[in-house]
C-alpha cells in the first residue's frame, strides 16, 4: 500500500433529500476510517479514486427509488469513478491498475465486480466521458433506438452536455443532418464548428418554434431528448412518418416537486406511425466492449470529438452536480481528487 | 342496372363541425343526382352501399386535418363501407360483385380502386367488423407493435370495441393474459365469458388504481390503448421492464377542445426502458391478405369471436357515431342502409 494512505477516507454522505435544484447543503463531508490492505476480502480490492463523476441521474438517486433503490441519508453518494488500484487481494485487479466503475464520492473505495480495469493506452479522461458512461449511452441510445439514416433530420437536445455532444456526433457520422439545442452561444458555436452539427438553437435566447421550422423544414425523424418538458411537444409537433424520440433524460423535470404534465398531443405518434422509447445504458453491457472499439476509431480518426471540464476537490462534488442543473458546464464534467499517476 | 335505382343518391354531408361530443346537428341528409351508368368512365364502377361503418378516427375527419385531409362542409362523411356492383365498366368489378372499401355515407358510390371484392363465402358483416378495418387493426397494432408473449400481462382499453375486443382475444390467442377496461357490466362479462379475457375492470364503476393492481399484480407488459387521457398515466406507473403502449387510438380525448394534459410520467419509459409506438393500419395494406386468412382461421376454430350491432337507415348514421363516444355499442356498429343481396 502506498504511503500517500492516511487511515482516513473522506466521503460525501447525504445529508437530507433536495428540495428543486439540488444545493451543497444536501451533502455533508465525513471522514470515515479507511479499510486497512488486511481487512480486504479475497476477491476485494481497495481503489483510491481520481476522478467522480456527477451525472444528472444522480438527481434522482438522491430523491427516490427509481431504476436502482434510492440512496439514503448517511449513505455515501453512488457515483461513476476512476481510480488506481491501491492494495488488492483480487487477481484480476493487482496494486496499480487503473479501474473505472460505480464507486461513490469517496477519495478511497473497497471494490470486487463493480469495477473494470481500463485499457492500456486509453486517456483516463476519456474514460470517464466520451468511453465512460455517457458516452456508451449516446452509442446505444442514438444507434440502437434512433437508428438515423442518412440524410436524416436528427434533433438533439442538451446537445452540449456530456451525452448530448456524442449523440450528435455519432448522428452526424451516420450521414445525418444534426440540430442541436444548448443554453449559450458559446455552447452553440461548439456544436456547429468542432462538432460539426448542421445547425444548433440556443433554446435560451431564441425563438424555439421559429427556429425548429427554419433547421428542421421537412420535419424531424429522430429526436434524442436529454432534457424532456414542454420541449417535447413542441417536436411532437414537427415530426416526420416513422419517427423515433429518444428518451435519455429528462433534465429539465428532475428537480420538479411535482411532476409537469406531460405532452397534449401524443396522437401525434399515431398520425406519423412513430416510436418513443426510453433506455438504459446499463442494459447494454455485453455490448460495451463493441461501442467502445467503435467510438476509439472514431475519436482516433478525428471523426469524433469531446470535451472535459474538471473541478478541483472532494469538496466540489456537490457543487458540480449542481452546475448540471444550472447549465454551467460544456461537455463532461469531472471532479478531479488526486493526480492522476 | 337493377330495376330499384331512382335517380337519387342520398348522402351525408358535413354541415358544420363538430363541438364536443358529435352530435346529428352536425350532418344533413342531401339528394344528389344518381351517376347513370352510361356516366361511368372506363375502370369506374356504381356501387349500391349496404353497409356503412361508424369508427372513432371519423371525429377526427371531421374536425382537422389528421392522417387524412379534413372533410369540407357539404363534402360528403368518407367511411368504411359494404355493397354491391349495380353498374359497371370495370373487369375487375363485374355488376353484383359485392365490395368493401372506402366510400362515404351515401346510398350509391362511383368506385374504382377505393374498394376490393369481398371473397366469396365471406359474411359481409365479418368483412365490416372482424375481417375488415377494425379487425386488421387489432391484429397489426397487437402482433407487430405489441407482440405479446406467453405468460406477459396484456391490457386492452376500449376492449368491448369493434378494435379492442379482437386485439384483446389475439393476445390472449398467443398465450397471455389479458385484461380489458369496457363501461358496462354487460360489456365486462362479454370479455370474461365469450372472449375468454382474465379479467374485466368497469372503468366507470370500479376503482380502476386498485383494480389494475388486483388484475395485473405483476405489472403490465402490454397496453394496447384505444382511449387515450388519463388512464395513460396509470398504466405507465405499472408497467414492466421492456413493456410495448400501443397507442391505437384515444375516443376519451376527440371531443376535446382543448387538447388534454399528457401522462406526467413519461420518464416512466426510461425507469422500465420501454416503448411507445402508435401505427395506422392502412400501412399495412399489402399484409392484409395474411391477416385476413389468419382471422378467418381462427374464426372457423372457434378461438375468436365478435359481435356486430346494426342500427337501420342512412339517417341513423349521425347518431350511430355518436353512440361510439357515449359508450352505447358493443362490438362493430354498423349502419345497414339497404338489404344483403
Amino acid at each position: 500500500m502506498a504511503q500517500t494512505e492516511t487511515g482516513v477516507n473522506r466521503q460525501i454522505v447525504l445529508k437530507r433529500r433536495p428540495t428543486g435544484v439540488v444545493s451543497e447543503e444536501c451533502f455533508t463531508l465525513v471522514e470515515a476510517p479507511l479499510t486497512g490492505p488486511d481487512e480486504l476480502a479475497d476477491g476485494e480490492a481497495l481503489v483510491r479514486n481520481i476522478y467522480l463523476s456527477v451525472d444528472p441521474t444522480q438527481r434522482g438517486w438522491i430523491s427516490r427509488d427509481t431504476y436502482v433503490p434510492a440512496i439514503q441519508p448517511g449513505e455515501v453518494i453512488r457515483s461513476g469513478s476512476a481510480g488506481q488500484v491501491v492494495a488488492s487481494r483480487s487477481a484480476r485487479l493487482p496494486e496499480g491498475t487503473l479501474v473505472t466503475g460505480l464507486t461513490g464520492w469517496s477519495e478511497y473505495a473497497v471494490v470486487s465486480g463493480n469495477v473494470s480495469p481500463v485499457a492500456a493506452g486509453v486517456d483516463l479522461r476519456a474514460s470517464m466521458s466520451v468511453l465512460g458512461a455517457t458516452g456508451l449511452t449516446a452509442y446505444f441510445g442514438m444507434l440502437d433506438i434512433g437508428r438515423p439514416r442518412p440524410g436524416e433530420t436528427v434533433l438533439v437536445s442538451g446537445a452540449a452536455g456530456a451525452t448530448g455532444s456524442v449523440a450528435g456526433q455519432i448522428a452526424r457520422i451516420q450521414g445525418a443532418r444534426v440540430v442541436g439545442l444548448a443554453g449559450t452561444a458559446e455552447k452553440c458555436a461548439w456544436l456547429t464548428g468542432e462538432l460539426g452539427f448542421t445547425a444548433a438553437i440556443n433554446y435560451r435566447r431564441d425563438d424555439v418554434p421559429a427556429r425548429l421550422r427554419e433547421t428542421c423544414p421537412d420535419g424531424i425523424d429522430v429526436y434524442f431528448d436529454n432534457v424532456g418538458g414542454s420541449l417535447l411537444e413542441l417536436v411532437l409537433e414537427r415530426i416526420r412518418l416513422k419517427a423515433r424520440i429518444v428518451l435519455c433524460g429528462a433534465i429539465s423535470q428532475y428537480s420538479d416537486e411535482e411532476p409537469s404534465p406531460g405532452p397534449r398531443n401524443l396522437m401525434q405518434l399515431v398520425i406519423q406511425r412513430s416510436r418513443m422509447e426510453g433506455f438504459l445504458v446499463f442494459d447494454y453491457l455485453e455490448r460495451y466492449p463493441e461501442a467502445v472499439a467503435q467510438l476509439s476509431q472514431w475519436l482516433r480518426g478525428g471523426d469524433l470529438h469531446y470535451r472535459v471540464e474538471i473541478m478541483e476537490g472532494l469538496e466540489a462534488a456537490p457543487r458540480a452536480l449542481r452546475a448540471l442543473f444550472t447549465g454551467g458546464n460544456t461537455g463532461k464534467l469531472l471532479v478531479q481528487i488526486a493526480p492522476e499517476p
